[in-house]
């Protein structure tokens, strides 16, 4: 229980404990749920998004825009944003983010898979969604620099988060609020 | 002392017996810093910013671009964006929001100075960097349309905050990021 994420050794023992006192059914009904989970969910073969089926619904959805790209790091950021309702394309999940200290490499993520998604299909735009960071800033450099020769790059604004104050905001993230400034109309 | 803002019946008992406790020579030097302070201490009559001067040093340095006016709702901001040391223009504060609940309307803030300068003289940009709430948001709206049949409006770009994680970012900003994308190259 220890090494689920989150659970520190208090948790742990609170879990395990709720565990022996549930009835022996409901736990292998649980045992059986999780291996069914992780049996029957495999990685989508295009676009490498949690799926059950070879293609995910996101990928073989038609109503979808297939000539743009969102580029993310980690399947949880896809769910991020199909939260917003906002975006109407397709995904490419990348499995993490180059990290040199890690011996993460282009090579360990999913970066060959996309080059050939972008070169070979009729993409419009690739979008690069990856957080802020200094791995992520690396990651979308990089990507932008591969993927440049094929297809329009972009990426997400930095800025003020709304609903933020000015007077709260770090002062890189100001910087970058001004650097990005877009004409009202 | 409980009149002061983020001070508490508890930190203002506090504060008050450390005051008592003083020797009362320097209890005499800080009452005069104060009103020292709030005498010398008034608006600069060109962009409303604190000044000891009638114009503010910003104002007054030719070093500065002087045909960029940056909108802020109040003079923290102004600190705030100077802490940057990205920003090379001048300011202009509102003093205020407008909020119709608390009865404040363009006439109690400074904008009709800020239609004047931006009237009068030869400014090429004004950017509106006022905090993405909903009384900030209505105020950008507001000010753009009286603004616009003069100069360029721009806006600060709204976003992930620098260091920010996408899947610990509420839809509305994730949803602005997207709107707001931009090419890069």
């Amino acid at each position: 229980m220890q090494r689920l994420p989150g659970i520190g050794p208090k948790s742990a023992q609170r879990l395990a404990f709720y565990i022996l006192k549930l009835p022996e059914s409901e736990v292998q009904a649980f045992a059986k749920a999780l291996i069914n989970a992780k049996q029957r969910t495999g990685l989508c073969t295009k676009c490498f998004h949690f799926s059950e089926k070879p293609i995910c619904e996101i990928c073989s959805n038609t109503n979808r825009d297939s000539n743009l790209i969102c580029v993310v790091a980690d399947s949880r950021d896809v769910i991020a944003l199909e939260k917003t309702r906002e975006y109407k394309g397709m995904y490419h999940v990348l499995g993490g983010i180059m990290s040199p200290i890690d011996g993460i490499g282009p090579e360990q993520l999913n970066v060959e898979p996309l080059v050939r998604r972008v070169s070979q299909e009729n993409i419009k735009e690739v979008i690069l969604a990856i957080s802020p960071t200094v791995e992520g800033e690396t990651m979308t450099l990089y990507l932008c620099q591969v993927l440049k020769a094929f297809t329009k790059v972009t990426r997400i604004a930095f800025g003020l988060p709304v609903g933020g104050d000015l007077e709260y905001t770090d002062e890189i993230t100001l910087a970058r609020a001004l650097a990005g400034r877009q004409e009202l109309s």
